[in-house]
């Protein structure tokens, strides 16, 4: 079989090399040809086929974390990694993991009825059936607990719905809140509602978000149905993710614990998931006002914020074990610079069989690990080490990945080149966030490889699609640009304790948009709803194995790093550019308000005979120092634009230097640490993204005087403002020293 | 009983005397006084009772036009005003008036339904259960027809959605439309359906609308219940309003009638509103795309575009009748001008019961009229001629209204000043409409009125109103402001053929926003439900009364007439600078479209999967000459300022003077209107303000220029700036004129 692999690759090579070599940002004339040689091989073992068996297996069978398919499946990745030549082990880890062993939600009055709290088999899923081996449905680190009280309708249950309620008088303190799904991270919904006094939480999927208002629901469609429930945790992860007991240090066999009644990101009220069909006599049965429009969901009556005359009845109880966590971590030594790694990781446990999430990341992820197995055996091993991490604990809050990175913080530091994630994708166009160092190498990338469907590149796909998407304002301006723009990144997956907790250079990289549906964390997300609705012919899984393995293969021989700092800065001040335009927009907003306020025109314009509680009036804006912000941004400009136009031809350098201009150039993202991390929430270290804190998974940029400038604390912003423009400053300083290296050509 | 009056009188002068006399712009001072003295009697002798009784008689029956109900309501009205003292009478018109013969519409494949077309009576509704008196549910003006075909949803059936329905590949073409109410006036529904080669057209209330997702419904709540179905005529008003057959003259006994098949502002398919209730399974039983997001209502299912499968049977016949249209019309001769008439009109005609449209308005009216006939017989009769006016026939088109207007249209360009309008009216907020040179009228006659519910004036709740719903960027603007912004007047009442044909400054007033619901053109707009919701307490009744009674009196006892001409060049303006804005941001969003389309970006970002069809380019979006309007609008703005500062002290003049001034003023209304009229619709004359064509009522300001440009016509924009800007300069002339006769002082 080898020489007919080999035949193989003269022939592509042949075809390759009459194209001229472009887009190889990092490497010399010679390695970019081996590379797009590598790169049509690689492209050539990446097999829809072998997706699907692993996809298929994988999800045969419910496998959340602790239980025997969990564990069956890491060995089976094991042998899998060991099969295809890497060294591969499972590092085992030891997680609180709190599942469901009592579950009560009934109406007590003016009616009784008693949620179902089940999802039913269909004849058209197969797997639906596995009731014995499904986790219940329930958010995981709810608290214990046993409340009775009156009903109100909280909408999202974001901060913005509070303002909401404290117009309409409503207030949550001694009642069950009941939120629908959506607009903010789930955990915020409990947390907000435990910090207005709530003494317990109902979390439901209104048709509106993902059911029959979006789409044909399930087995017709792909959306969610009537029964359809979305699990979850409920950990606070924006405070810290990984094992609640061990903040910010490894959950080993015989760490120490906290005792659970001291951690700070666990609830204390009790939390429940449901169905619409199990929402529906709630909501229906309110009274009080007629809810805002942005309130408004799809169900057939009107929504009515109660409180009340509703009144429910949630007992929960738990069984707070501590569960084995099983990162299965495969290695593939590399050939010139074993010390540098190049990670890449895709979490494999799910809520139920989770064929979409992350299965579909995960098999296509194995099949990459294969075909970069099978180059290694052709001849063709990388430069650098490559690590590949197949997550166990990601649904309860990131536990594999955090705990990983706590135990490995300082090697991972030393050695870590970047952290290359995927997880749940789909049919459609690529989406692409990270670091903006790499958005260079994003876009070389999506140029190489090919969309399915339309005879283009998927970057064209993305491109077009980033722009049809953007508001008419912005389209002008985009169309003048080459570049498709990377994301920012918050949290969702396990790319943040790389990037925010070590300070990493990250990508995460999925495909969608074109497979949406309402199967997310329930038994429905299946392989055969993948299969009808997902990814039909498995094509989006070969492709996203081609990007993210093509990723993973240029950082993995580039003879210089491509990290390009223009990108970096561009973005990072356009980021400090629109958070300073937000603030000024806070300034008018605010003296407007104050006089709305003073004038009464909120009460004048408000019907009496309802309740009605006008806002007051706001402190106003102070006018901060942006200077040392604004001066660092300059310098980090100059030192960009220097390294910029000193780095054509690094390739050129000795052997020697171009070695220390990498460790330079990867571990320039340590600089982005801030020394005492974020404000209260000092896990998060990276001053640049970060979840935010009331958004859960969405990013917010320069968190630590975004935040504190949103929160109206002046002094904060200005004291972080500073500390951000000290964290840039190194930056620079790191990419200066890394230009003088240049200077050596 | 008159002495008492006396008493009263001067009570109420001695206390209104101690105030400094201010906002009675146009009266000497002590016609000031008197004037305020006249108006705290007016307001003592409007009663809500009185109201009370008037709405619960006129709505006690259907009484649509033809009907002998509608005859009686007729006859009480006109022996009403004689019992006052006016000089009244009614004037007969015959118009063409279509009535249901018979009615079907049924799915007969793949399922079979047929749609009950009925509004059951209700227990909480006394008049719900007049089932022999009332209409039917049908279109008014439909044509007759027998059509079948397969179903297709068009959303709201306006110039938009058929865009979508472009991008869907979707084509109505020998397809039955079902369109939803709302967005644009109903008549343009089945108009731009049968431009696009639809047959038939259904038009139903969805619940997102007016029904359940705006809050509770009929009997529980005000709104539109399952079987409520929203009656109206499908006329193309925007080509002409009034008797189909008689256009731009007026349809007497004898008049020369136009063949039907003549007629251009009828339709040649047939047309049939229903209720949710009755368009479920034909919505529900689509096929084809998911309806993109705005298309989306309330309804518990996916809204799917269609075409079919649903395949349904629409058969209308209609008794083509031409019935009497009686008009009472009511004059109380001025007694120093009685050549000058202040007009003032509601319609009294109802598609059912009418309690709120339109008798609220009505019954109103008539109290105010009958206080005004009583402060006459106290010797306080108005200087000017007031001629009441309770229209017939409004519903279909106007009829009333615009056949009067067209009989008597000579005499008008001669003797009105003004035309105040009502119709139906509910708790809340003021809302006026109308010519801007009244701006400052109302501004003035607001801040006498006081808010029944706060301790403020109506003007003030009004403003806040205005400023709270306006956009953050305009709160700013508009907190700097002291005025209350009346809006541009389209259609949709009897206004339109004084303001827009014959070129009479023209008012509309009305109250709302505290008593929405979901009655409008159904049984349930009846004096149960009024008394329920929409003005529990006649407060709101009292105070249209006040305000529209004030206005009139101040019309009509003004030494010089309050006509101001800086508020309408302020507006005019406005306006004129948005229209140029527009035309800017069409030339970039032509340009960006066009490149959007030539690299491909739209089929790029689409889904191959599902049938996709790419806008086009557009024609390039050229520079016009607006010189000459800008022009105008400079002379104009010079005119009215120069008017403004001779003004002070006018009502010094000499009476011979003051009388010269006053017709010049009142007629300078004339000078807006355009020789030719709008283009291809020359009833409406006037250049400032006229129905959209594609909106039905929603207002066009400048609309032969706005109308062209928007339609990308930029020949006939340009030509008919030029014709606006003539307009414009012959009105400042006469403002000039004006100003001549104030430099006599």
């Amino acid at each position: 079989m080898k020489k007919l692999y080999l035949l193989l690759f003269a022939a592509l090579f042949c075809i390759a090399a009459a194209q001229p070599i472009k887009d190889y940002t990092g490497f010399k004339e010679a390695s970019a040809i081996k590379q797009r040689g590598l790169e049509g091989r690689y492209d050539s073992l990446i097999k829809a086929a072998d997706i699907d068996e692993y996809l298929k297996h994988l999800s045969a069978h419910p496998h959340h974390l602790g239980s025997a398919n969990d564990r069956a499946n890491a060995d089976y990745i094991l042998q899998k990694f060991r099969s295809w030549g890497y060294e591969a082990r499972i590092d085992t880890f030891y997680a609180l993991f709190p599942t469901p062993k009592f579950r009560l939600l009934e109406e007590i009055s003016p009616n009784t009825f008693k949620a179902g709290l089940a999802e039913p088999a269909l004849k058209e899923d197969l797997t639906s059936s596995q009731t014995a081996e499904q986790l219940p449905t329930y958010n995981c680190y709810s608290a214990d607990g046993d409340v009775t009280g009156e009903l109100v309708y909280v909408n999202q249950g974001a901060p913005a719905d509070y303002d909401d309620l404290e117009r309409m008088g409503v207030d949550v303190k001694g009642k069950i809140i009941i939120a629908r799904y959506g607009g903010s991270w789930r955990g915020i919904k409990p947390r907000l509602g435990q910090e207005h006094g709530a003494i317990g939480c109902i979390i439901y999927s209104d048709p509106k978000d993902d059911g029959y208002y979006q789409g044909d629901v399930y087995p017709k469609g792909p959306y969610r149905n009537e029964n359809g429930v979305q699990r979850g945790s409920v950990m606070d992860i924006p405070l810290y993710p990984g094992d609640p007991l061990t903040p910010g240090y490894a959950d080993t066999e015989h760490a120490k614990r906290l005792d659970r009644k001291d951690v700070t990101n666990l609830l204390k009220i009790p939390v429940l998931p449901i169905s619409y069909q199990d929402a529906k006599p709630f909501l229906a049965g309110l009274s009080g006002q007629v809810v805002p429009e942005r309130w408004k969901g799809a169900l057939p009556f009107t929504y009515h914020v109660g409180p009340g005359p509703v009144k429910a009845h949630l007992k929960l109880q738990f069984n707070w074990d501590v569960k084995p966590v099983y990162d299965v971590i495969a290695t593939l030594k590399g050939s010139e610079y074993p010390d540098e790694w190049v990670i890449r990781g895709n979490h494999y446990d799910a809520w139920v069989n989770g064929a979409d999430d992350p299965i579909s990341g995960q098999a296509a992820m194995l099949n990459e690990a294969q075909a970069i197995g099978q180059l290694a055996k052709e001849g063709m091993r990388p430069k650098r080490t490559i690590v590949y991490c197949a997550w166990d604990g990601e649904e309860e809050g990131l536990l594999g990945s955090t705990e990983w990175v706590e135990a490995n913080a300082t090697e991972l530091q030393q050695k870590a080149v970047a952290y290359i994630n995927t997880d749940a994708t789909a049919r459609g166009f690529m989406y692409a966030g990270g670091s903006h160092t790499l958005q260079k190498l994003v876009n070389e990338v999506a140029t190489d490889v090919q969309d399915p469907e339309m005879n283009i590149s998927i970057l064209d796909r993305a491109k077009a699609r980033q722009v049809i998407d953007a508001k008419p304002k912005e389209q002008k301006e985009m169309l003048s640009s080459s570049e498709y723009k990377i994301d920012a990144l918050g949290s969702g997956s396990d790319f943040s304790p790389f990037l925010q907790h070590v300070g990493i250079a990250a990508l995460d990289i999925a495909f969608g948009g074109e497979g949406n549906g309402g199967e997310y964390h329930s038994i429905y997300d299946s392989y055969d709803m993948f299969k009808r609705f997902k990814d039909p012919g498995f094509q989006y899984e070969v492709v996203i194995a081609k990007t993210a393995g093509r990723v993973t293969l240029r950082m993995a021989n580039a003879d210089v790093l491509p990290f390009n700092f223009q990108d970096f800065y561009s973005m990072i001040n356009g980021y400090a550019t629109e958070m300073m335009k937000n603030m000024e927009e806070m300034r008018t907003t605010t003296e407007v308000n104050n006089q709305l306020v003073k004038e009464k025109y909120y009460t004048r314009s408000s019907d009496p005979t309802i309740t009605y509680v006008a806002p007051t009036a706001k402190d106003v804006v102070p006018y901060l120092d942006f200077s040392a912000l604004q001066n660092a941004l300059a310098a980090l400009k100059t030192s960009a634009a220097q390294f910029e136009s000193l780095s054509v031809g690094a390739e050129q350098l000795p052997e020697t230097t171009i070695h220390q201009l990498n460790i330079l150039l990867y571990q320039s993202e340590r600089k982005l640490l801030m020394e005492t991390g974020l404000p209260d929430r000092g896990w998060y270290k990276q001053g640049i993204y970060a979840p935010g804190y009331y958004q859960g998974y969405g990013v917010k940029t320069l968190p630590a005087v975004r935040e504190a400038i949103e929160n109206r604390k002046w002094q904060l912003a200005q004291q972080q403002s500073g500390l951000t423009a000290k964290m840039l400053l190194a930056y620079s300083k790191q990419i200066d020293a890394a230009a003088e290296l240049l200077k050596k050509k």
